[in-house]
């Protein structure tokens, strides 16, 4: 009954899909205890009329046109653009109005699939579907016993079974937190190593530098062995994802350009995304914000295009404000959830994938403000129907930290956000007349058939929320969100089992990952 | 360019309002620093659609008819029933389909002023509009200085002071927590007396008697004076709104009936409020619970009208679930979100405000939990457009405890949704064009013309989120969101200055006050 008038996905191709199959697929999304990924039944919200979004798409154009976006120390891009018909002056490139955007529309597929080495856990991106994936890039981690300090492999590690074992994620993520005890130009082969080893879910790769992009493809295609291939097309499936940020305002540097020209060869997907804090890197206001992020991702994802035909990209949009007395940022709060159904519409509109959102916060510790923020975050991602959600759990400290117990309290929001984008149930069960006429005025329903019938999956249970009365969550020593947080990732990872992995195809991952690391010297550039 | 397919509001009719006004309201909402009420400018999330909402309204009109609902104790209102029509039969009442929809949508205001002492501070309950009011009815407060304990007369009046100086809450509240040191028959006299003499903004009036109801009605005309009638019509203007919660399931009991009455006959308003506990007041479902929650609003609601034709009322909902575990209530989860958007909705179509959600949770602590869980209410509360917020600011445990530190945060995210809910400004100004092509590629936004121009109104500012950098907030003390709200409360109680009182008022609020308290003893019934 709800969120019919959007298409679901179905491979690359768009098809039409009956109410009835939508209702299933709610039902199967409520019901699962893990599934691989959302597919929503409920509708997006919007907060612009079909008007604003195309004043915002002019003004997208016109930057494009008349302004430029700089694609900085990379000559080959530039001679790409010239070959495609952009104006190229120095490092700047102009592009006639609606070169990107049929760029895009003609050859970017509108949703594709991440493969996973376990088939099971294989995500959609775009359409309907809703993939949730950790938090990425922080360089220290927080903990209630250690407090703050900088992250190491054995976090990532930690971060990498947690995820794998969280239901409410769908996703390993990629640089869940910096292992900052390794060197910079090896510590990408220990986290694609991390990702295959302890997990079995997929994943992101490096960006940090063109090898690193192919060392973090040659590790999946060891990982994936003959199922790396679509024996359909002969071509590299899908197997990583990978986050390329812009360097707004309007530019795009080398080290970003050799990732993304790495990963669109080679037919893996890339994340384009702005990465905005407004007042800072864009105007103050959301349409200014809106309009900037669109010209600069369409330069990126029409990029990608012409470096491969179809290569799969996604619309990313990492936008925040700025405290206007310090100009330290800010999270959580309304104008980058403005920005956000703003961007995801622009996205729609599009028919590329989008990417946003997660559980930001600026506070340092897991208390009532990284809570507010987070929640003032992820609730807008899921209504407004982000497909890759970035930064789903863990993010503190607007991203400098990743907190084990926020990442569990983020992993629990995650899960109820599911029994939301499942939306209301109108079957008999669901209308539930019987049982309001077996109970009767004055009873109460605690007994009656329906409810027992239904007692398993009625409502969405929290592992760490407190529901007792006070005298009893007093006598269980009056503990917080954060410290039940505390115990139960110190449970789950005594309880993680490794997915299974072939111990040949370990040995050749090591094996791989040895002779790397013995070709060159450590270094931290 | 938002939110425009909805009407506004403008006095008990209805009119169309030109989109230029519209945005002239949605920027005077962003630049005020202290407005009367919300009027939103962006459109309402909607969950379901026509012929899901459709099969509701019928599930409840079955309800009513061949399940009815039992008016208890009070043999005036089954005789009011039988004139108009309604089949009863002992204490239960059953109506013909689609009676109680018309009784209501014959007479009832679809959107009403309540006026309050200053004029400046009147609100419109219904159509486009928003008015936030804190918590009620806690018999505990909590504060991090003294824990948990019962509330006082002087906590009572604090919060009355916080509400006032809150420029987020609109509404100064009722019985915002339980003076238990005050007998129970006369306590009401005290809290009527806060309202009017610590604020000047609209308040509620007692529910717990029909004499308590018809205090809270005189003490409105002394301090309204002239003002307390409409010169038009020489009808008492509505001057209190009163919440009348029906004993769900299906159950009007005497008390509630004896003050709506009373109130419905003075033209004072009434929010006819199914308190629904999910699992126990209702089905385990959402749309169980909602068509109960109809039906049950509906009878109420029609009631208020067979009581006096014209009488303002308020479709009020509060539905949340339970542990299947403990049958502990919950709060923040997804599945009353659910009720909450399909109840919105349910309310436009009938033609009646609608009150629900809150700031609401179960934590018994200002923590992460209490965060969460009171954002995913709030927001949905705005999302679906509620007119009338209750638990708006404080609510902690269930409603078992009223936060200091919680009542500072919850006003903090209140003042976000002012933000959030004058949408996107698609001005020039809005657009920002000129910021983008003055700071250019690769430069920032920090000193630009249009940055400095927009300086003061561009992003929300919280008083109490820290955005510092961690050497900066561990300097100050590394203090948590609950830790800073405990300081500002402090600051704004000692900085508190009470709106001016006519000084013969107040002395006739005293002497009726004296007069009535002496007529009895004292009662803790």
């Amino acid at each position: 009954m709800s969120g019919m008038e959007e298409q679901p996905p179905s491979g690359e191709k768009r098809s039409l899909r009956s109410g009835r199959e939508a209702k299933r697929a709610a039902r199967a999304a409520r019901a699962a205890s893990s599934i691989p990924y959302i597919t929503r039944a409920i509708p997006r919200f919007e907060v612009l009329a079909d008007d604003g979004l195309a004043l915002i798409e002019r003004n997208a154009e016109t930057i494009l046109a008349e302004i430029g976006i700089g694609f900085r120390d990379d000559p080959e891009a530039l001679d790409l653009w010239r070959k495609a018909g952009a104006d190229v002056e120095g490092e700047m490139v102009r592009f006639p109005r609606g070169m990107c955007r049929e760029l895009v529309q003609r050859s970017a597929p509108r949703e594709f699939t991440q493969y996973a080495r376990n088939p099971a856990r294989n995500v959609h991106i775009g359409g309907d579907c809703t993939v949730f994936a950790p938090a990425y890039g922080s360089p220290f981690i927080h903990n209630l016993d250690e407090g703050r300090r900088y992250a190491r492999l054995d976090d990532f590690r930690n971060f990498v079974k947690l995820a794998y074992m969280a239901n409410s994620l769908h996703h390993s993520g990629g640089t869940i937190c910096e292992p900052v005890d390794l060197p910079v130009n090896k510590r990408h082969l220990d986290m694609v190593y991390s990702h295959l080893k302890y997990s079995d879910k997929a994943f992101m790769g490096s960006v940090t530098a063109p090898e690193r992009a192919a060392d973090s493809i040659e590790l999946a295609k060891i990982a994936f062995g003959a199922d790396a291939v679509d024996p359909a097309s002969g071509r590299l499936r899908t197997m990583l994802i990978s986050l390329i940020n812009v360097n707004s305002p309007m530019v795009y540097d080398a080290t970003m350009l050799g990732a993304l020209k790495v990963y669109a060869r080679a037919n893996q997907a890339t994340i384009i995304t702005p990465f905005i804090l407004s007042g800072a890197m864009s105007p103050v206001t959301v349409a200014g914000t809106a309009a900037q992020t669109l010209a600069e991702a369409l330069a990126g994802m029409a990029f990608a295009q012409i470096v491969n035909t179809g290569a799969p990209v996604v619309l990313g949009s990492f936008a925040s404000s700025i405290s206007m007395q310090s100009g330290a940022p800010t999270f959580g709060t309304p104008e980058p959830a403005l920005v956000l159904y703003t961007m995801a519409a622009l996205a729609r509109r599009l028919g590329v994938p989008f990417r946003s959102g997660g559980s930001l916060c600026a506070s340092k510790v897991p208390d009532a403000q990284a809570a507010f923020e987070s929640a003032q975050t992820l609730l807008p991602t899921c209504l407004a129907g982000v497909n890759f959600v970035l930064h789903t759990a863990g993010w503190l400290e607007g991203g400098l930290a990743m907190g084990y117990e926020k990442f569990m309290m983020d992993v629990d929001q995650a899960g109820m956000m599911h029994t939301l984008l499942a939306g209301v149930d109108l079957s008999e069960n669901g209308q539930a007349m019987d049982a309001i006429r077996e109970v009767g005025p004055g009873n109460h329903f605690l007994g009656c058939a329906h409810t027992q019938a239904n007692f398993e999956g009625a409502f969405y249970r929290s592992p760490i929320a407190d529901n007792n009365s006070y005298e009893q969550w007093q006598a269980e020593g009056s503990l917080d969100l954060a410290q039940r947080a505390n115990a139960l990732w110190k449970r789950q990872l005594a309880e993680y089992v490794p997915p299974p992995l072939d111990p040949a195809v370990d040995e050749a991952l090591l094996d791989y990952i040895g002779r790397r690391k013995a070709a060159a010297p450590d270094s931290n550039v």
